[in-house]
Parts: structure tokens; C-alpha cells; sequence
């Protein structure tokens, strides 16, 4: 017998569909929905529609951006000799928290996965040519995955024909690890790249 | 610098509201968003301002539902003589989903918490009294905490007066569990609890 009404089912659908949601957590939420008041709901159900209104990709780097060119590329205390290569938004967040990096960014919107469809023409890759002029460094900062890696060396290969410095980040144990947990090829990454105490 | 714009970090804010999603999984949800098309969205929208309008509370056993009575209120095949007492409508699914019961419920939406400012009063514990008169057996089935442990006794103590049998969930090891790694109460309790082997 079916227990809970359509449009319970209908909400506990549509947010089961955002990644890492799974079908109890999305009935939790829709449940949760149930406790707000009415205002609060309308206002969640508007803020998700004007939202397609409102968002667009930076014409120049890509980041999701509600004004384009993005308030990044706009930004002239940013050093546009240093590039970043990123895989999403995301990422530009993770690094701009890190208060270590003022130069521009350049989203690729993913990595290179030939299993998915997803070729060099699928990714925000012609555009980056176009920016190399002022361009002395390009840091190529992928995910640590195996699509990563992929996109890092097509990245570097298609410029190294530039005489521009190219770069990654480097590998290694994590701060605050604990040596008896980390994976063997995080280890073994961090022996090969051993450096010296100075 | 602020580098997402403001819009973005209003949806993460509103996802963040539900239980269990943290700022991380609420920002992924916003970007998801994103890469879906504008339908898809609208839709996702649509449904949650609508939930408020479709969906109310049952009049009897105060189950989530969109038409008052609920379906289960008015299912005939089911026995009256029966009714398990629960927390929410999450539980009503729960135990329907064993097909071990053929009774009716009686949500209370919530369990007593005096520190959260939650007595009898707030919860829907008057129209109880109403719908005993054909009851045989009240099953109570709170959840196994401190909050569920003090409501169960609660309802045992002002129903005890009615000549109906009341009864609650077997406590003890859960199916496929590993004795090595079952915590102490719940060990104890099913030392407490053994049953011949017939």
C-alpha cells in the first residue's frame, strides 16, 4: 500500500537527484520542507528559479558568475602573468582560501574522460589560447584522480610549444596526517619528491 | 574577495537549512544545479512552492497526506483493534515496508524534550484518547533513544487506566549484526531480554 502522498514522493525525487543525496536523505529533506513555514518554502522554491536567470559562466575564465566578465578577471591587483588552471568553480574557492595565489584563473568545467564522451573539445580549452599573451606561468591545478592527471598531461602538452613556465601542485602527505593511514601512493609520491631540510 | 556570486551562496544557504546537509554538500547541490537544464529547474522549484498548498496533516492519525482522512485512516481492510503509536510519518513508511502490521497509526509528530520546550501538549497526544474505543492493543514504537524511551513511558502511564493491552518493540541485537562490535546497552538488553530456543 502506498503510505505517502505523490507530491512527497514527487520533492523526495527531485532532490534525490543532486549528488551525494540518496533516497533516505532526500525524504528527510522533503519531510524537513513539511516543518517550515510558508514563507520560508516560497522563498526556496523562487531563489532556485530566478537562479537560471541570474547565473552564467565568465566569457573570459568561465566561473559561475552572476555579471560577466567575472569580478575575478575584472580584478587589476591580480597578476595576470600567473594562470591557474582549474577543473570547476569550485576549486577557485578552494584556493582562494588559501590566500597563496593572485594571479587569474582558467576553468576547464572538467576533466578529459574518454569513457564519459568527454574530449578536449568538450572542455573549455580553446578559449585558454587566447589568454597566453601576458601569460609567464601557468599552474595546472587538477584533481589528484586519474582523469585528473590525464587532463594535466594533455594540458601540458598542447603547451609546451608556449615558452611559458608550466606547472602543478605539488604531491604529498597531507597536514595532519598520520603516516600509518595514508595511502601507499600518497607515500610513495611523498618519498620520490623528498626534499631537504633546510 | 568574494569570487561565487551572491545568488549562488543564497541557494547554498537554503539547502544548508536541511538536516544532515552541510555547507559543502549544500554548495555542490548549488552547482548541480547549474549543469541542469532550465526545465529541470523550473520544475524543481515548482514542486517545492506547491508541496505547501497539496500537502496537510491527517485529521485522525495526523499522517503526512494530501487528501484528510489518509489512506490508511480509511483503508477498511485494516484492523481497528490495532494502533501503533509513532514518532513521525518517516516511521509509518518504516513499518509498513516489513509487512508485519495491519493495524492503524497514530503519529505523535515528535517526543516529549522539556529542554526543547516540548510537552504532551505540543504533541498529538489529546486526539489519541478519542480513537481508543474500539482499540485492543496499542503498540508503542518510539525510536530508542533517551527522548523515545520517556514518551513510550509517558503514553504507558496515562493509558494504563483503559483495559487495552500495551505492548512495545523487542529491543535487542539488530539482524546482521556482529556481537564484537554491538555497543554495551544494546548487548545488555538482549542479555536481559533472551528467549528460550524452541
Amino acid at each position: 500500500m502506498k503510505i505517502l502522498p505523490d507530491s512527497l514522493d514527487q520533492i523526495t525525487q527531485q532532490f534525490s537527484r543532486f549528488p551525494g543525496i540518496g533516497k533516505k536523505t532526500a525524504q528527510r529533506m522533503a519531510f524537513q520542507l513539511l516543518d517550515w513555514n510558508r514563507e520560508d518554502v516560497q522563498h526556496l522554491g523562487e531563489v532556485i528559479i530566478q537562479s537560471m536567470d541570474k547565473l552564467r559562466h565568465c566569457s573570459v575564465c568561465n566561473l559561475i558568475t552572476e555579471a560577466d566578465p567575472c569580478p575575478v578577471c575584472l580584478d587589476t591587483r591580480r597578476d595576470d602573468s600567473l594562470l591557474c588552471i582549474v577543473e570547476d568553480s569550485k576549486d577557485v574557492v578552494a584556493i582562494e582560501e588559501t590566500s597563496r595565489f593572485n594571479g587569474k584563473y582558467h576553468i576547464l568545467g572538467g576533466v578529459l574522460s574518454p569513457l564519459d564522451g568527454i574530449g578536449p573539445d568538450q572542455l573549455n580549452i580553446k578559449t585558454l589560447h587566447a589568454r597566453m599573451d601576458d601569460v609567464q606561468e601557468i599552474i595546472i591545478a587538477m584533481n589528484p584522480s586519474v582523469e585528473g592527471e590525464t587532463t594535466s598531461l594533455y594540458l601540458a602538452k598542447i603547451l609546451q610549444s608556449r615558452k611559458i613556465k608550466i606547472t602543478r601542485l605539488a604531491r604529498g602527505i597531507p597536514s595532519g596526517g598520520d603516516l600509518e593511514y595514508i595511502d601507499g601512493v600518497t607515500l610513495g609520491r611523498a618519498l620520490d619528491d623528498r626534499h631537504e631540510l633546510k
